[in-house]
């Protein structure tokens, strides 16, 4: 793990580092955020957030201003990039496949299977090398927008007793029926649409046996909210299914990071009170 | 004046506008940060935001998270470009000279001197279109970062009755004694270094004869803070005419936005403890 950069940010540590991934067999980047340690010994609990289409570790950490509220609550911020990087990782010409835009599964499709591995990298690879170099326990919580709420919801879906509690900007809902998901997961997971199912909150969540917190913010000045994100059809679900989804509409917001940094400071607060829980 | 792009935040209207400057002979682009109004015919304090070399009006838009506290004490943020632009407008191959880099200066030298009128703009133009075309009244204080700290400074200085107040992050203090300023200066201004007084905020401040609250804050681990930046140069000054000065120095944090983002409240607030006054 190689430093790239490192400033103090609200008291706390805002800092870079590359590492290889021997998951998806190339160097990657990320950002994380260390609240200014109070005791020694101290170790605090984790929110992992996945960004969406065209991102990188940077834009979270820059645009969204969650440093102040995990500095108060006492959170480390763990923020991946979105896909495999690297001249000899296969890229597409579009912005919403390939680089940039990983949708956080396990590709089995060449020339995608190499090193499009997002979910395990999310899963597996990056909590233990963050939990093996920072001072983290074992509370986690998951987080993303855009594709990032597509991957923070069916990762937590797919693990519940590895969070906390999970929440979503702008979420793809139900990528097996949108214009988004149809072409990355064609790409990444071949024609056979069953396969498809196990990356589809909307699918998952109306399959689960176990429940965690959730909660779903939504502007309704998104450009993307018909075509794309389908939370009606989650809400749908998640009635059908008993499960309890805290979703909430907000007039006037769009799809920007400004819709993200109104309202982070209540998906963080959401978060503490489950990872912060005796 | 034309609406780019117009979004909520904070439960209040995020916007860019272009408009036709007379002074500058181009179009310029803005963004304003609008409160939710709370009442008909509120009229709200303004504070000018100047940004830093190579910024547009979205840098400290997208990245400071001050539109929380602007929303929270009712003020609203105007946030200029950084030079003229436009394919006719001269410019340089360096960061730091031309489109990106105004400086807050008349300039009166070829090939500069046709829209390189950034100070009159900032102090005249603007917000005469912003008083004409907002809810806001005629409290002013302004406020920048870097190149905009320097504009900042220097443009309270010399009209210490249109602002209630002045505040900078990492300003370039003595622009006439570092790189930056002498490059810049010598381009817009010429060879005649007594011109360049006209603005440098230590020269100014040591010759006014009228005082208005400044609040300075700078980064110890910022990479410009020796050659370019010149804190101490101000401080001394101040001390030898008896100009009151918060120059606060925070350990740790750098040249970046991080750091603006981590003191934007502390200087709001300040700004609204006169904006606000009765």
């Amino acid at each position: 793990m190689q430093l790239v950069s490192k400033t103090q940010c609200f008291d706390g540590t805002q800092c870079q580092y590359t590492h290889r991934s021997d998951v998806l067999d190339c160097e990657m980047r990320f950002s994380v955020f260390l609240p200014s340690q109070a005791e020694k010994d101290q170790r605090f609990p984790v929110v992992y957030w996945l960004s969406g289409l065209t991102c990188t570790d940077e834009n979270f950490s820059q645009k969204a201003g969650a440093q102040r509220m995990a500095a108060e609550l006492g959170i480390v911020l763990v923020i991946p990039d979105t896909s495999p990087r690297g001249d000899d990782v296969a890229d597409d010409e579009g912005y919403d496949l390939g680089k940039g835009a990983g949708f956080y599964v396990n590709a089995t499709q060449l020339p995608w299977k190499p090193h499009y591995q997002m979910y395990d990298y999310i899963v597996e690879e990056l909590p233990k090398l963050i939990e093996a170099n920072f001072p983290v326990g074992d509370r986690r919580a998951i987080c993303g927008h855009s594709m990032g709420g597509h991957g923070a919801l069916t990762i937590a879906l797919k693990n519940p007793g590895r969070f906390t509690s999970v929440s979503a900007f702008s979420p793809i809902c139900n990528p097996i029926a949108c214009p988004w998901g149809e072409k990355a997961f064609a790409a990444y997971l071949g024609e056979d649409r069953a396969s498809w199912e196990e990356y589809d909150a909307t699918v998952l969540l109306s399959r689960a046996t176990e429940q965690l917190p959730m909660l779903i913010s939504q502007g309704e000045e998104d450009q993307f909210l018909e075509q794309q994100l389908k939370p009606n059809a989650l809400e749908a679900a998640a009635e059908a299914a008993g499960y309890p989804v805290k979703i909430e509409h907000h007039a006037g917001y769009d799809h920007s990071y400004y819709f993200i940094a109104s309202f982070i400071e209540q998906h963080l607060r959401f978060h503490a009170d489950y990872l912060l829980a005796h």
